[in-house]
């Protein structure tokens, strides 16, 4: 499970930072990928990657602002172009479908793959599977915006085959039986439980994507422990009140997100392109003080979220 | 006058050759740009150009196909958060006002300039003033298609102030009725005719820009004379079968265009990704064989087309 950052900057393209979207590698746990906004020229980041288009299985959109969704169509096409085949969802704000759909078919686009839409207006769960929980709230930012935090189930711990063959059990269906939990008595009489036999279950991994918002109660009920919080921080907080009169974050009201919901890693993306490179690093200092495992992102840096770590490895 | 060629791919974008888009820089003109389709991410090749998008007067489609209208909606955007002010005007086939609206629509964008829009399904003059006419016809590819012929009025020629101050004519009001024109008697009793005293008209220039295009009768019609024709190329005349089937030309059909028309110049855009730098030399090469003054164009290749000269400076 990787979060792979394919634009971090704000509003309109910069030369060093698109507009947003992220990649959430799910290559091991389901071999595919979800995308988390898709701006304009995602697919031209694309190609600096090692991403395939056919294998984005879910997209979804935060909010409608063109930032978000420009880049939809040309990827849903060039998806179709290099041979996707397989369904996709895009889960976003009510007007996505006609968004997507409207532009299709002006463009007479054809898309050989089934496109299905969940619009939300409620907040919930949005997705469920044995793998995954897709929970969506609203935020704070003038239109429609969303945040989503995915958790992961669990992973069941697995036999400890080792231990098993140092007693002497041998290889074979008495295995699986103690796999599953069972107790088995081998031919000298000896009793095994396979409950003693598991390794412990490794906790499932929680990220939190929140789109662009105010400082608002929701993002830190999404954010509540989860191992790592995407978090715009459009201005620095000296720049508070142009903050908030666009409806966007602070570094420092980022990390206070992140404080409050006890998360464990914060990565802030969608960086006003008018700070320079120094204002950045200044922009990440600052938030330390009050987050201490704090991360500004920048194009196409992928951050790897390990199972049964305080933390994704930064 | 200056081609700009932003993107010079076909289909989807690849590494070195975005999608399609064209810049006729008119400063000297007209102190203005006008753009040819604008696929996506436009908007971040112009970032690494001199192009203002304010600067932009009007943009002209050929046809409806994603490549070349999905970076319309950006940078129409980010021309607004640029401080654009200026009217627009997009001029385009049937669908591309609903197009453009809609996306700025759904994706709440705040345009705070007119934009004005021109349909055309008639063949004919769109645009018209004392320096420009723009004529656009119909091609063959499928889904309606367009070409432009864009005619500059000539230029008037200038007083030859020098050979007046030879003659002995004083400098003042006698050069204005000259400059006019008009016969003018000297204090001395010479009779002086202004029309012996204007340099020579120097003929206005013409840019042909076809759009996406099987060869066609009036791709000869719009190119005839031209000093530049800029013609897709997708394919290699070994792969005609292909093209034929994606209703697209050739390097030689282009050619064969070129010749036809006597065109001063034949500049190729549109270029498969799937030929590579040495394919893409043989292309130009064999085009040669049939016009001479063929070139491939590549990302961010800016022509000149000088007044009064055979052809653009290559």
């Amino acid at each position: 499970m990787d979060l792979l950052f394919l634009g971090t900057g704000s509003g309109v393209p910069a030369k060093h930072r698109n507009v947003s979207s992220i990649a959430l590698k799910l290559l091991e746990e389901r071999n595919s990928i979800w995308m988390f906004d898709c701006g304009e020229a995602t697919q031209h980041q694309i190609l600096n990657t090692t991403l395939k288009p056919r294998k984005i299985e879910k997209i979804f959109i935060t909010h409608m602002h063109g930032d978000h969704i420009f880049g939809l169509p040309g990827l849903l096409s060039s998806r179709a172009f290099q041979g996707g085949e397989t369904p996709l969802t895009i889960y976003g704000p009510k007007g996505i479908k006609q968004y997507v759909l409207s532009s299709l078919r002006f463009s007479a686009s054809h898309i050989k793959y089934p496109i299905n839409f969940i619009e939300f207006n409620e907040e919930g769960v949005i997705f469920e599977d044995n793998q995954f929980k897709v929970i969506v709230k609203k935020l704070k930012h003038g239109i429609p915006s969303y945040g989503f935090r995915i958790e992961e189930s669990d992973h069941e711990g697995t036999l400890l085959a080792e231990n098993l063959k140092d007693l002497g059990v041998p290889f074979g269906p008495l295995f699986g039986k103690l796999k599953n939990g069972e107790t088995v008595t081998l031919q000298d009489g000896r009793v095994i439980d396979g409950k003693n036999y598991i390794g412990p279950t490794q906790k499932g991994r929680i990220v939190t994507i929140l789109g662009d918002t105010l400082k608002t109660d929701n993002s830190i009920e999404l954010s509540k422990d989860t191992d790592v919080l995407v978090h715009e921080s459009t201005f620095n907080h000296s720049d508070i009140k142009l903050a908030t009169s666009y409806n966007h974050s602070t570094n420092i009201q980022a990390a206070m997100v992140a404080k409050e919901a006890k998360a464990k890693m914060l990565l802030l993306t969608h960086i006003s392109a008018r700070y320079l490179t120094k204002d950045v690093q200044a922009l990440q200092k600052e938030a330390r003080v009050v987050f201490k495992n704090t991360h500004v992102m920048y194009d196409l840096k992928e951050i790897n979220i390990p199972l049964e770590k305080t933390g994704a490895e930064y």
